[in-house]
C-alpha cells in the first residue's frame, strides 16, 4: 500500500488529536483577535495548503464577516512591495513550516504591524518560531511528497479559527469532523472499482464552488502530482463564463456537491454537463443531485455545509491514489517533486 | 477575417481613445480615493474580466500599497454574508455592465459604506448605473464571443487607476500602452506560421508570474473558449508546487517572460522545461531568455514591466485567434457559449 493512502486512512485519528491538543489555544486566540479590530485577513501558502487557504477564505468571509485576501508572496519577495497592514490577521500555512516566500510574507507582515499566526505541521520550523502564535498539527509526520492528512488538517485548523471569530450564525461544531472524514473513508472499495474507467483519462475538469471550491483545487492538484492527469479546476459560475466550450461527449468531469446553498447552481450544471454527454462523477450527500450520471459517490447527508470540505476531499484523495495505482504508478515519489519547494 | 481577429487589431485604437476620453476623471477619482484612509480594495468579476483584475492585484499592491481582495461572488449571492467594508474601495469589472452576481456584490458594498468603481463598455448598464463612479471603455462594441479589446481596455483602466493611487515608484506612464500594443501586433505574421505546430495540440499549460500572472490566465482562457484546447494556467512558482509534474517530453508550454523581476525565476523554469524536454513557446523582450526554446517571440525590451502584461497579452491572443482558424473553427462562436453569462 502506498505511503500516500496509509496517511489517507489515518485522517480521523490524526484530526482527533489535533482538536485535542489544538481547541483550547484557539479558543483563546479567537477572544484576543476579537478585540482587536481586525478589518482584513490574509492568507498565505502554496500547493496544498493554498487550496486549504481557499476554504479558509471562504468560512472566514461568511462566518467572521472579515474580508479576506489570498496574497501573492511575490507583491513581497518580488516587487517589495510595503502593504498597509495594521489591523490585519496574517496566517501562513506550510507542512513544512520551510517554504522561505511564505515566511518572507509572514516577516514583512509583522514588521508592518499585524498579527500572525501559523499554521504547520512541525512545532521547530522557521515559520513556528517567527510567527505570534503558531498552530501545530498534531497528525505525525507526512511522509507521501503528496499532502493528504496535513491537508485535512489545515481545513481544521480554519474550522476552528473560524469558530473561534465567529460573529453570526450557529456554532460550528468541529469535534464532528474526525467521524465525518471516517464516514467519507467507507467510500474507498466504491472508489477502487471506479478508478479502472478511468487508467487513460489524460485530462478532466474539477468543479466545486463555494465552501467546497478548495476541493476542485485539490483533488486536481492531487490528479497533477500523483496521475499525471491535466485537470482544470474551476468554480461553476467561472465554467459557464467560457471554460464549458472545452467540455464534449465523453470529457470526463469531477464535481463536488454537498447539499446546501450550492444546490440549485449544481443541478443546472448537471443538466447540462448530461445534456453535452460529459462523463461525469458527483461526489455528494444531496439526493436531488444523484440521477444525473451513472457514477455518485454518496457521502452522508448529515455533514454542515460549513465543514463539507473536509469529509469530501477524501473520496478525491482516493481516486487520485487508487488510479495512481491502477495507472502503475508511486504516487508517493511523483516524477520531477520533492517535499519541500524552495521558490523566492 | 475574425471578428476576434479584427478586435484585437482595433486594441491602438481602443486605447488611445480610452486615454483620451477618461484620464482626466480618472486622475480626480485618484485625487479624491487618496483621501479617504483606503485599507483595502476589492475587485469582482468573472471570465475576461477576472482576469483583468489579477492584473489590477498585483500592481495596486506593488504602487499603492494598498491590500487587495479577489472577491468571491458567492460570498455575498449564496452565503449571504456581511462583510466589513467601510474603508474599502470595491471595482466591479464588466465587460456588459450586466454581470448579475458582480452587481449584487457591488449594491452590498455600497451599503456596507463602500466607494464603488464600475469599470464597463457599457455607460448605459446596470452596473454603470449603480456604482459612485462608472469608468467607460471606449473602444467600440466588442462583438466576438472572446473578449479581446475589451480585456486589455480593463487593464489600461487598472494602470490609469494604480497610477492616480500611486504612493511610491517612478510615475506609470500608461500614455505609452497604445504605441506599446501596436508594436506588439507585429508578432502577427510569426504567430500565424508557429500556429501550424499545434494544431492537434489537446493540451497544454501556460505560465507567467506576478505582473504578467494575469495573461497566463487570460491566454489559457482563450485558448479553452476558442481552440478548445484543455489550457492550464500557473504561476512559476505554484507549477513548481506539483503541477510540473505533467510536464514529459514535447508537452506544450507557453512563458510569458517580460524583463524585469520575474527573470530569474523565468530561466530557473526554462531550464528546468528544457531538461524535460518540454514544447516551449516564449513571448519575451529579454534577451537573456531567448535561446532555452527554438519558438520565442520577440517583444520590444523598452517596455515598463508594470505596463507589460497590456501588450505581453497579445500575442496570446493572436495565437488563439490563428490556431482556432487554423483548426477550421470559428472562434467567434464557441460552442456552449454566449456574451453575457448569467451567474448567481
Amino acid at each position: 500500500m502506498s505511503l500516500m493512502l496509509e496517511e489517507i486512512r489515518q485522517q480521523p485519528e490524526a484530526l482527533r488529536r489535533t482538536i485535542e491538543s489544538e481547541s483550547g489555544k484557539i479558543a483563546r486566540l479567537g477572544t484576543f483577535l476579537k478585540e482587536r479590530d481586525l478589518r482584513l485577513i490574509v492568507l498565505v501558502a502554496r500547493g496544498s495548503s493554498d487550496n486549504a487557504a481557499l476554504y479558509g477564505r471562504y468560512l472566514f468571509e461568511t462566518t467572521a464577516g472579515i474580508p479576506v485576501s489570498l496574497a501573492a508572496p511575490s507583491v513581497f519577495t518580488l516587487y517589495d512591495a510595503k502593504l498597509r497592514l495594521d489591523n490585519a490577521l496574517v496566517i501562513g500555512v506550510s507542512q513544512s513550516g520551510e517554504g522561505e516566500d511564505i515566511n518572507v510574507v509572514l516577516e514583512r507582515a509583522k514588521s508592518a504591524g499585524a498579527f500572525t499566526v501559523g499554521i504547520t505541521n512541525e512545532p521547530a520550523s522557521t515559520m513556528a518560531a517567527l510567527v505570534d502564535e503558531a498552530l501545530v498539527m498534531q497528525g505525525g509526520k507526512e511522509r507521501s511528497v503528496a499532502a493528504t492528512k496535513t491537508f485535512t488538517g489545515q481545513m481544521l485548523m480554519f474550522s476552528m479559527l473560524a469558530e473561534a471569530l465567529r460573529e453570526s450564525g450557529e456554532p460550528i461544531d468541529f469535534t464532528r469532523v474526525p467521524d465525518d472524514v471516517a464516514g467519507a473513508l467507507a467510500s474507498d472499495d466504491a472508489i477502487r472499482g471506479m478508478v479502472e474507467r478511468y487508467v487513460f483519462m489524460d485530462q478532466c475538469v474539477v468543479v466545486g464552488r463555494g465552501l467546497v471550491y478548495a476541493c476542485a483545487y485539490e483533488m486536481a492538484l492531487k490528479l497533477m502530482e500523483t496521475c499525471y492527469v491535466v485537470a482544470e479546476r474551476f468554480s461553476t459560475a467561472d465554467f459557464f463564463h467560457g471554460p464549458l466550450a472545452i467540455v464534449e461527449r465523453h470529457f470526463p468531469t469531477f464535481i463536488f456537491a454537498p447539499p446546501g446553498r450550492t444546490t440549485d447552481g449544481t443541478k443546472q450544471l448537471l443538466e447540462r454537463l448530461r445534456d453535452l454527454r460529459a462523463d461525469t462523477v458527483v461526489i455528494t450527500g444531496d439526493d436531488a443531485l444523484t440521477g444525473f450520471t451513472p457514477r455518485t459517490v454518496k457521502l452522508s447527508s448529515e455533514i454542515d455545509e460549513r465543514l463539507a470540505a473536509i469529509s469530501y476531499i477524501v473520496p478525491g484523495q482516493l481516486f487520485a491514489a487508487h488510479l495512481a495505482a491502477a495507472k502503475g504508478l508511486d504516487p508517493d515519489a511523483p516524477r520531477s517533486l520533492t517535499k519541500v519547494t524552495r521558490t523566492l
